[in-house]
C-alpha cells in the first residue's frame, strides 16, 4: 500500500511465478474419465476444494498447504516456495480483420486462439495448455512474477510481460487458475496466515486477470476465473479459502454487470468445482471416492469449447461443476 | 507471506492505526434522526456503500478512497496515512462468577460490558464508543497498531495488547467497524491498488478481530463485523470494495456455523449498511437524500442493544440496515 504520496515499502509479498511448460508432456484432454496419475507441477490450480481435509482445530505449521503444498514429486529439481501462478501465454495467431458485428461468431469458427493461462504451471493449469496445444493453440510465451513482489508490482510485471508480447493484438481468452488451499477455523494458530496465502493465491490472480482483461481481451472474448463450490456457503474449518473464494464470486459477478469496465461482449465467468482429480489430491486423499472428483482434462475440455463460442454460459456465471459417477453435470449457481 | 522455513521479507504493508480516543466529545447516542454534523475523525469506519459515487472510468489517482479518505477535517493536526483503525478497549469490570448455562441471560442483565471496538477512531467507531461510555462502559485502553506492519504482524500486536490488558479476564462483544472505500471497475488504472486497500481495511480488522474473538470472547458473547448491503450483488463501478465486503460477509456465515472455533454461544454477525450518516459523507455528498441515510447513533444504540442480549439476531446473520424517511429498518440477507 503507498501513503498518501505514493511512497511505498519496499518488499511487499507473494509466492507467484511462472514458469515455462514443459514441451515435453502429451497427455491429451480426455473430457470423461479420470486424468493418468500424472506427477509433478501440482502445486497451484485449484485442486481442492472440498471440506472433507478441513482440520478446524488446527494449531500451527507452516501455511498448511494441504493438497497444493510442495510435495516431492516435482520432476524438474526446483524447490521453490508454494503457489507458483503466472501467465503461460500462447504466442500470436492470425487476425482475420473483423470487428464489432458478427465478432463473436467470427472467432467462434476460427480455429486458432491467443489464450492465456494465469497459473499455467498447476496441475490444472498445465492441463489446459496442453489440450490448447493439442488444438494448435501455440503455448510459448511466459511471463515470470516475482514471489517478493507486491499485489500492484506482480500486475506491473503481468502488464508488460503480457502487453509487451501482444504488441497491439488482442487475446480471445484468459483463464486463470491460479489458486490454491489451505484449512484452518477462527481458533487455528495460522488463521490470519492461511488467510493472506489464500487471498494472494486466488485473488490477487484473479483481479490481475480482470484488468488484464479490461485492457488486452478482444471483443467478445472470454475471462475465466476459479471459485470453489463449498464457498458459496459457510466453511468454517477453511475460513480463509473461503473468503478467498467468495471474494472472487464477487468479482465474476461484478464482471459480468454493466459499467465493469471489460471490453464489450466479453463472458467472465467462473467455475466451481469440488474437488478437482489432481495427482496432488489423489496422494493426499487416497480412498476418498474418485467418482465425484471432476477430471482435469474435463475442465481443459469445457475450456477450450467456451474459448471457442461454443455452449458459453452467460457472462457472471458462476458455474459449479458437480461430479457423480464419474460425469460431470454443469450447474449455474443462482 | 513466509517461504516454507518460515521465513518472511520484511516490510509488508498496512495503514491501520489506532489513537486514543477524544475524552472531550460529547455526542451522545440518539437512535431516529441524523447526527449532527461533527468534524474530523471520519477516515475510517464503514462511512459509504452505495454506489451513487463510483466511477467506473476512474483511470488514476492515490487510492481514491472518496468520503472515507483523509480530509480537511482533521481537529488534531495529524496527517497521517489513511484507514486508521484499531482495537479500543473499554478497561476491566466486575465478574458475576457465573458460566455456561444461564450465562447469556446473566450477561444480558448485567448494566456494564467489557466491549472492544476495532476502528474506534474512525466517524462510527468513535460515535460507539462515545455511546457505550455513555453506559458507563469504559473505553481507555488502547492499542496501536503499525501501518507497515503485515497482517500477521498486526495480528500479534493487537493480541498482545488485548490479551495484556485484559490479564486472563473476556470480552463481551467485539465491534469491528473498521473499513473505507474506493471505487473504481476492471479498468481503472488503479483497480489493483484500490482492490489491496480495500482488503486491508476491511478484511484485515476482520479477520483478526474473528481470531481474536476465538480467545478473548466470553461464551454468549457478540462478534460484529461490518460489510455492506451493496456487495450482495454486482458491484461494477467498486470492485475491490465489493470483493471485500464480500469475503467479510461470508467469514460471517463461516463464524456462525458449526466448529467455526469460536467460544460456544457466541453470537457473530455483520451489519450492512447503504450509506451512513457520517460529515464525511455529507461533506462529498451534500445533495443526496439524508433521509435514506443511516445515522451513527442508530447503529451504536442498536450494537448497545445487541450486546446487552436484547434483540440480538441469531449468529451468522447479514443484517441489512435500511433507512428510509430517517427510518430504518433491519432486514436479514438470505
Amino acid at each position: 500500500m503507498k501513503d498518501q504520496d505514493g511512497n511505498e515499502p519496499p518488499g511487499a509479498v507473494s509466492t507467484e511465478r511462472a514458469r515455462r511448460t514443459d514441451p515435453d508432456r502429451t497427455d491429451g484432454p480426455g473430457p470423461d474419465g479420470p486424468g493418468p496419475d500424472r506427477t509433478g507441477r501440482t502445486r497451484t490450480g485449484p485442486d481442492r476444494t472440498g471440506p472433507d481435509r478441513t482440520d478446524p482445530d488446527q494449531t500451527d505449521g507452516p501455511g498448511r498447504t494441504g493438497p497444493d503444498g510442495p510435495g516431492p514429486e516435482r520432476t524438474d529439481g526446483r524447490t521453490d516456495g508454494p503457489g507458483r501462478t503466472g501467465p503461460d501465454r500462447t504466442g500470436p495467431e492470425r487476425t482475420d480483420g473483423r470487428s464489432a458485428a458478427g465478432l463473436r461468431r467470427a472467432h467462434a469458427m476460427a480455429s486458432v486462439k491467443k489464450v492465456l493461462v494465469y497459473g499455467g504451471k498447476g496441475a490444472l493449469g498445465s492441463t489446459c495448455v496442453k489440450a490448447f496445444k493439442a488444438k494448435s493453440w501455440e503455448a510459448d510465451v511466459n511471463v515470470l512474477v516475482r514471489p517478493a513482489d507486491s499485489w500492484e508490482e506482480q500486475l506491473a510485471a503481468v502488464l508488460e510481460g503480457v502487453e509487451g508480447a501482444l504488441a497491439g493484438e488482442k487475446l480471445d481468452a484468459i483463464f486463470c487458475v491460479a489458486g490454491g488451499w489451505a484449512g484452518g477455523s477462527a481458533k487455528a494458530k495460522a488463521m490470519v496466515k492461511n488467510c493472506d496465502l489464500m487471498w494472494k493465491q486466488s485473488v490477487w490472480s484473479s483481479a490481475i486477470s480482470a484488468h488484464l482483461a479490461s485492457r488486452v481481451l478482444r471483443e467478445g472474448g472470454l475471462l475465466q476465473l476459479t471459485g470453489a463450490q463449498p464457498a458459496l456457503g459457510p466453511t468454517p474449518g477453511m475460513m480463509g479459502y473461503g473468503m478467498a473464494k467468495a471474494a472472487v464470486h464477487q468479482l465474476v459477478r461484478s464482471l459480468g454487470a454493466e459499467e465493469s469496465g471489460l471490453p464489450p461482449q466479453v463472458t467472465a465467468l467462473a467455475i466451481l468445482p469440488v474437488t478437482l482429480d489432481t495427482p496432488m489430491n489423489r496422494k493426499f486423499m487416497p480412498d476418498a471416492d474418485h467418482t465425484t472428483w471432476t477430471p482435469m482434462e474435463y475442465v481443459a475440455g469445457l475450456f477450450g469449447k467456451w474459448a471457442e463460442g461454443d455452449e458459453r454460459p452467460k457472462t457472471g456465471s458462476l458455474v459449479q461443476l458437480i461430479t457423480k459417477d464419474s460425469k460431470t453435470e454443469l450447474v449455474n449457481a443462482d
